[in-house]
């Protein structure tokens, strides 16, 4: 993969986060799915956020979380995504530019605000989202730029987006064009409760156009609709072209691909704060790992290190040099 | 005091603070003077946000951060400042809100955008402030509300205030209300460089209108020209109705007032993140202390403990519950 201009192009809803701490109470009372992503109307979302404490906000969305992660440890990364031209807007931009990402997606001029995630963080670790997608349900075709898309080792798709059918339309088209240039395509499921959604769908694109594939769980034995975690082995095994990372929270995680089964522990120790971004920066781990060369045991590690940095603080970008932290505990 | 339905009245520039590490290289290369606060325009904040790192936005301002530290400890707080109507406008009105402030100056519909700050903060967790007035530069007397400044115990304002010359219209149209109502007048000098600029105006005002004055070594140090801490005794202690606060970072505070001085320690042992918001919070803890009839001596603790927290993490805004904490620290 070493012709690519891009490791990794992450397209995906382009979010900005509002993080606020939050009691149990507040989640029953207001009927919050606990540990979920839920969508919601503006209207919903202007009621949810009067509601909410003082938050703080920062750039998110599942796949710009992961390539801002992938580009902090070195990766060349670049990002597809909808934002309005408004303040929000504005600070996404920013924000993952900052981090080297390429990322020209224009903004919208019209319609919809740029989308928000209002994130609600119990004295667990847990994290509730209610995600009111603003500027970004008119993703479509349109913006799948082909050139980015060619010029890219691997394609990383967020389940999240599977929603609407010109979402769908850009998804497809992303994976055509990827796999027309002999690149990879990479997806994760995002949210038990999207599998649920979209389960004959999620299966087919996962045995038939994915080459690497996330998911933690819940996503797996959902989409398998199997009982235990024990059970989803034999169906990812079946196909042996295709790697399958599998995240357990603190077991670890499980890799599956090139007829090798890994079981790699999270890192110890860890204060947990708020798990949001803990999926999305294992996977800028693992995928770093994976388009420079590495086994797929030591893509495992490297994505278990960047999501104990995640949870170890609120928010889903990084608070350090992951590149740094890396290097450090690989070599110790 | 008791009759009020206020504790404190804050009248401030409402900011929204983006917050971001640099390191001292990125100071030096563009000019930025460390530590102090400068304010710029929209064309050279564009240019500092685009040599920005990825930032976390947090609702701000001095006097903001300081109301908001007053309401998590229980007092009973209001805050008159201007911001657009647009989406940082929304979010300081938010959060201030959430804090359970009264705040209803009414939002701009038209003119320049809510104001930011840009935060850039150092290894050695100090912070330098470049910030964008935006549309609190026309905040005048007319957002001096009468009733509200009439109801508050004391009137809270931010040296940061005396530039324009709406604003100081405001800020006397301010000190005349209270001051006819029988209340207090307080005055944070705010910045070394402020004073310097208009040292003769806040000479007169810190002489003859202000009640309750904090400041730091090096503002009050530049406010009556001298070369050393020591000799600015003898300046406060001349009128013997007005309480002085001083801070002096890692020496703690020195209280001089109702004919004593006190020097109370900052809290041993914190491990200093981002000094934005030190002084602010320190306020909210002291006025908290007199608002609620406490000594000199304990108010100033109170200041040392809010200051404490606002220090050991990014932001200016307090993460924890102020009320618990001093209640814990004062009975240990």
């Amino acid at each position: 993969m070493s012709n690519a201009k891009f490791d990794v192009l992450g397209i995906g809803n382009a979010i900005v986060d509002v993080i606020a701490r939050a009691d149990d109470a507040l989640l029953a009372k207001n009927g919050l799915e606990k540990g979920a992503m839920t969508l919601i109307d503006e209207a919903r979302a202007d009621a949810l956020y009067a509601l909410m404490g003082p938050g703080r906000e920062s750039s998110g969305g599942s796949a710009g979380n992961t390539i801002a992660g992938l580009a902090n440890l070195g990766g060349k990364a670049a990002y597809i995504g909808r934002v309005r031209d408004d303040q929000l807007g504005g600070i996404f931009r920013h924000d993952i530019r900052a981090m080297g990402v390429a990322f020209d997606t224009a903004a919208a001029s019209e319609g919809p605000a740029t989308a928000r995630c209002l994130i609600f963080v119990t004295p667990d670790a847990q994290r509730t989202m209610q995600t009111y997608l603003g500027a970004c349900v008119d993703l479509g075709p349109a913006q799948i730029d082909e050139a980015t898309v060619a010029a890219a080792s691997v394609t990383y798709l967020e389940g999240y987006l599977w929603d609407k059918p010109a979402a769908k339309e850009a998804f497809r088209k992303a994976v055509d064009v990827a796999h027309k240039a002999g690149r990879k395509v990479s997806l994760t499921l995002s949210d038990s409760f999207c599998v649920g959604r979209h389960r004959a769908e999620f299966r087919d694109l996962v045995d038939n156009h994915v080459d690497i594939l996330f998911a933690n769980e819940h996503e797996i034995t959902s989409l398998y609709e199997v009982a235990s975690f024990d059970q989803v082995l034999p169906h990812l095994r079946a196909k042996s072209s295709r790697i399958a990372a599998l995240t357990r929270s603190e077991k670890g995680s499980v890799v599956v691909g090139n007829g090798e089964v890994h079981a790699v522990p999270a890192v110890p120790n860890v204060k947990v704060v708020d798990t949001t971004g803990a999926g999305d920066l294992y996977a800028a781990g693992f995928l770093h790992g994976v388009t420079t060369g590495k086994d797929l045991g030591l893509a495992a590690r490297l994505g278990a290190i960047c999501a104990a940095e995640i949870i170890s603080h609120y928010g889903a970008r990084p608070e350090t040099s992951l590149k740094e932290l890396a290097a450090k505990q690989l070599a110790a």
